[in-house]
């Protein structure tokens, strides 16, 4: 991966020297399923319970620049939005569950994240669980912990734990993505009804790469706890823009696109299954390794993704700015949609009429055929005007 | 705060700031319970759900230097151990809980933490959970996240959670200490039956202010990645040692002392909980504020520990070579006992025998008694050769 921008700035988008560490522990996901679950805790045999854990990673680093820079602590509450929806999408993935609890975690160095910066996330918690109870989805504020660590943790890691129970028979394993499904793509911006401004479409991956490909080197000399020494200087902070600019066509700040909170597709998802059932073979929540999440699901696949969403305005930015390759574009970002349903083409209408009854684009954009060149493998294939980018794992 | 040593590290010992950001969100423990419960997920009257989350700290530091030090690895382990241990203690001061499901979250500089070092971290999880069924205690490894962001992360971060089920007809609830409780504290160091080494006692908590007293200035000078740029050099990494170095009295190196892996009680908690049922008026695991934790638990208490363990030789190098006050020492580390009962006298031996059952001290190191001065807030008075100090919230 050192070739790649993504590689030269440490993070592996494949994991692939990751999912080795973990083949070795035992701690790989159970079969097929998007998220892992266990044994029910109650002892109830019709249903599993699981924990998940995820967070906003280094987005972080956004809202603390445009609060160095303008005074406000505005795009801090998005975070608690990152760290739970990256778990909510994740676990939804496998089916709805019933109700579940929430802990955060929060490591800040405490000499730059006051305590006021905190009250604005946990305040944040708790409005994000009052909008998506009035969606019918139920989270409990279970507690948290704040640890002060200022020699492990430059500026801040907000991370997020649900857990919960969902009924087996309920389950969506995507394992049972066949040849002949098409991929309905949910979009991943514009404003759902359920959201108060439109959404920039960024999520909570490859921050690492879109700061340092939009962000100005201003940054890294005025605030240095934003980047990694170990970093060549020529790779970060090398882009033209502070947060508070509006270049053409971004229709919002740098700031609020590489901030936008990562919409949840919940309630959407929900009322999907709550009509189509076991139809939908398979959803899958794009996030780290972006377009190409898919290959680790399903058997002998090619996922033909030819009719994608055009790349919303800040993906367009990042590639520009950042020199990054279409390819690696597709293989780090959602560019453009963050959550995908496998099914029959004939149930494709009902996900559209649901998707769009909550304000969210949706489109068929693309299918599954059978991999004649290796029965074992699976295979994305993505045809857009960039050109034609095949993965493999 | 900021005149303390532990303040000028950048580190709360009270994080009364922290309770009051809290408090404005309502995200607060529930009554005077050890740790926050929740309504059961699966809808059982009889029982509450939790989900506890904590993790290693800046104790992450020492392994790290370590291993740079002496490319070994084997100081890691212990890390996994601290991370479920630090939630496993916290949660048996509630009770005995049934079957618990573990998720660990990483995050890591990946140009400084590799894979085979996450490969011995998760390792860890599983040889421990191992080691406590053993016991009786069953763990379910239920997942993880590992991310890679050294823009926010200098070196590493090991959290973990812990969520579960706990029958309310067993929970122990701190609001019942009253006056004529004795104190029993079970000691943090010697060698549990089910440990495979000396512990120093250190625990998860105060390694901040450990490693400046005691590490070597050669390390931040050499490591820059350890310490927060934003402490004054006067500060930081004062102390004469190396992580090989074994000073008189110890017993082994300073990064064994350390890293020593916080020891668990669950194993005698359980054990006690089954014998003695609701005799035990309190559990209290002290963490962070240390000697001084009990003081949120009770109404109108003073508790006079005026019988504690002898300072374990860590803790005597570290008030040492920090100049830490003695007052300071025992509201930041556990001095000698990470676990106290609170309970009728009557009932100390049994407590003593099932302690020493499992190759732990304990004593009584105090006793409750009613706070005559302010009948609404707590006290904690220790009386030791160094002095006798009051503390209050």
């Amino acid at each position: 991966m050192e070739e790649s921008k993504y590689g030269a700035l440490g993070v592996s988008a494949s994991k692939s020297g990751l999912h080795r560490a973990l083949d070795q522990s035992g701690l790989t996901p159970s079969g097929a399923l998007f998220a892992q679950v266990s044994a029910d805790l109650a002892g109830n045999s019709e249903y599993y319970s699981f924990v998940h854990c995820d967070g906003a990673g280094t987005k972080t680093i956004v809202p603390y620049l445009h609060f160095r820079e303008t005074k406000s602590r505005s795009l801090f509450s998005g975070l608690a939005q990152d760290a739970l929806v990256m778990n909510l999408d994740d676990i939804y993935c496998i089916g709805s569950p019933e109700k579940l609890l929430l802990a955060n975690t929060v490591a800040r160095n405490a000499r730059l994240i006051d305590d006021e910066t905190l009250a604005v996330l946990f305040d944040s918690y708790r409005a994000l669980a009052s909008t998506l109870a009035a969606q019918g989805i139920l989270i409990e504020l279970a507690g948290g912990e704040t640890a002060d660590c200022g020699d492990v943790v430059r500026t801040l890691v907000v991370d997020a734990v649900l857990c919960g129970r969902i009924k087996k028979s309920s389950i969506v394993d995507a394992g049972n993505i066949v040849p002949g499904d098409v991929i309905v793509g949910l979009s991943s911006t514009g404003q759902a009804i359920y959201e108060n401004m439109p959404n920039s479409g960024i999520g909570s991956n490859g921050l690492t790469l879109a700061r340092h490909a939009m962000l100005s080197r201003e940054y890294a000399k005025d605030y240095p706890e934003v980047v990694d020494p170990n970093l060549s200087p020529d790779d970060v902070y090398r882009g033209p823009f502070f947060t508070t600019d509006r270049p053409e066509g971004l229709e919002m700040s740098v700031g609020e696109a590489l901030a936008s909170p990562t919409r949840t597709y919940a309630p959407v998802i929900a009322r999907v299954l709550d009509t189509l059932g076991s139809s939908v073979h398979g959803i899958i929540h794009v996030t780290g390794g972006g377009q190409t999440k898919v290959l680790r699901f399903g058997r002998g696949n090619i996922y033909i993704k030819d009719n994608l969403f055009a790349p919303p305005p800040v993906f367009s930015l990042i590639q520009r700015f950042g020199h990054v390759a279409w390819r690696e574009m597709y293989q780090v970002f959602n560019m453009g949609h963050r959550m995908e349903f496998y099914l029959p083409e004939e149930f494709a209408a009902t996900v559209f009429e649901i998707s769009s009854s909550f304000g969210i684009d949706a489109r068929i954009i693309g299918r599954v055929e059978r991999n004649n060149e290796a029965a074992a493998s699976n295979k994305v294939t993505i045809e857009c005007p960039y050109g034609s980018f095949d993965y493999t794992l």
